[in-house]
């Protein structure tokens, strides 16, 4: 029987609570023998800086690189807001992407049957949308050098980001974008501004050649990333597979989590590149955030920790049947009627973050 | 009677046409007696590059220093797809932001009653909606040098966009969101990445400054830039006056533009500083594009070129009252079951763009 390790980092705000539900499910699959699992548990974010001094100790980011997947919480909250630009809770988390080379995230954006009347758009505009943005992770202005404040003769500031990319970080999220698409619908659309960015140019340029030279039986269409806001707003089921940078990533996978009402359901995974023995490096996270308001008030939505365990299972262990059986358990837990707060509706009476765990993990 | 110089560039696609919409409110204007308008009419974005090789020629942009107001039509278009960078037809909207330095660009997104059911929202959640939308758009990264694609020595590329902002910069157009709020609701929304971008840091460091030693009586709030997004979709009338940057401001304008289900009616101001003599230097346009796939077929809606009329005689003659009746004559065309293919609805049957434009002259 296979065996992998996993490290948890539940991080902060709701973030231990909802991989405390996501344990829930993790020792059901242990019983059934599917695999074993081992797990190491450690800090970032704000609990690593409040630990250690740094939101990411090296020591947690060796464990990292020595497990098989990682599965992450949320890291961030308002206890932080005055730290040191070096050491935010969001450094730790970046800084985890980067040195792990995890240029590949995946968020998904599904609408669940049960939840579409919790959608912001009408009902038919959202129910059975299924999309899947494929967002670059470590290229961008988020890591583009300089990026930095200086201070002006007249004591005024100047503060500068820089946004870079390459053709071969274009051109690998683009194989990645083609090779999803080629198991779904067969679309990609990819997101930029070539009407005002160099480095949008060259997206448009790499991304039109990786579509000529390697999938030219999939449909590509290229959209400017404003366009492609308003589009998601105005029609999303017209997307199958998004790929965009990090930036707009950033922001068009927020728009697109939100319009499925079920922000507290998506998960999301950060690959690496395979490597030569197949092996590729993970995170996986919810795409909410760490939603202080809430924190250890046990109401907290599990599903997207849970989902992102089984994205988990489906990407880094190529256990398809098993990431198949618990998607089915969270609609079929759904279904029955289980509902955490933020998707509960009016004059509902929603249950705890356990106890919503315990549902998925009954249904499996 | 106060005579105005306007300089009218109706641009590619539906502009030319949607200009001479806006042109039958213009004389209605006229006969009024209200003052006097002496317009001048030349080229930008394709339609320039086709005439001149430029998309905006040294003596279209003089005129348009000389003008006392300038109304754009739309710029861009399929036909250009080709050109170099330099001389795409956007190139020279941007040239005439930056010469002029229009700095502030001011997008209400208002749900007309009338059509708040075309919006892709539920209508509880948009009804009433008025935002208004204050884009920096003169600096960012849409400016900032270095802005180039290289060659490496392995003949790949490497793109870089720089996003510049200064102490200044933020300070005026924080001033303008600040001005605005006091005449409305007195509650401002300033948006950055402050835990990515360390332009995101001093935008965020320098609104609150301005706040507190100018503003201290209204409501400041500070939101990412992705949040934003989410709760523009989730929750827009949150929202009263918005304040960000050049890029963060093309898409949330967008999404709050097409939330009101009113992309088509929608106009914006993009002004300068006011100098010693009390003048400011401005443009007005519609939020919506070109729209080539309509363009020459008398279908467009010349509402929002219509509005932008509306928001000079404001902005820039302080001919409020008459901006208020033109505003009211848009509402009451509407209300009088003027429609245009873009708002009529399934069944209806629609007019063209002269007769709306007509319907709102009579309307005034
Ligand atoms: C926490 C933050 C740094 C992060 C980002 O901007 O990438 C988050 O918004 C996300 O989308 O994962
Ligand atoms: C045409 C284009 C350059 C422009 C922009 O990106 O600013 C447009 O999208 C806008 O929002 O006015």
């Amino acid at each position: 029987m296979a065996s992998y390790k996993l490290l948890l980092l539940p991080g902060d705000g709701i973030g231990p609570e909802v991989a405390g539900g996501m344990q829930v499910v993790l020792d059901t699959l242990k019983e059934t023998g599917l695999a074993t699992f081992e797990t190491e548990t450690d800090l970032v974010g704000g609990s690593a800086l409040d630990a250690h001094g740094v939101p990411l100790a090296d020591a947690t980011l060796q464990r990292a690189k020595d497990a098989d997947a990682i599965l992450l919480g949320a890291v961030g909250g308002p206890k932080w807001a005055g730290v040191a630009y070096e050491n935010r809770p969001e450094a730790g988390l970046l800084r985890l992407r980067k040195e792990l080379d995890l240029f590949a995230n995946l968020r998904p954006a599904i609408c669940y049957p049960a939840l579409a009347e919790a959608s912001a758009l009408k009902r038919e505009l959202v129910e059975g949308l299924d999309i899947m943005i494929v967002r670059e992770l470590t290229g961008g202005v988020y890591f583009g050098e300089p990026k930095e404040i200086t201070t002006l003769e007249d004591g005024s500031k100047r503060a500068v980001d820089t946004q870079v990319y390459t053709t071969a970080e274009i051109e690998r999220i683009a194989h990645v974008a083609f090779d999803l698409a080629g198991k779904r619908s067969g679309r990609v659309a990819s997101a930029e501004k070539h009407n005002v960015m160099k480095s949008g140019v060259l997206w448009k340029e790499v991304v039109t050649k990786v579509h000529a030279e390697h999938y030219a039986d999939l449909q590509l269409e290229h959209i400017l990333a404003d366009n492609c806001a308003m589009q998601l707003v105005r029609r999303p089921k017209q997307f199958d597979v998004l790929v965009t940078d990090n930036l707009f990533g950033d922001v068009l996978s927020d728009i697109a989590a939100m319009l499925t009402g079920s922000l507290g359901m998506l998960p999301s995974a950060s690959l690496g590149a395979v490597d030569a023995s197949g092996l590729r490096r993970a995170l996986y996270e919810p795409v909410h955030g760490s939603a202080p308001d809430i924190a250890g008030q046990d109401k907290a939505n599990p599903i997207a920790m849970i989902g992102s365990l089984a994205m988990c299972l489906r990407y880094s262990f190529g256990l398809g049947d098993a990431a198949d059986a618990l998607d089915g358990a969270i609609t079929d837990a759904l279904s029955g009627g289980a509902r955490t707060a933020d998707i509960a509706g009016a004059g509902a009476n929603p249950m705890g973050t356990r106890a919503m765990a315990t549902a998925v993990a009954d249904a499996l």
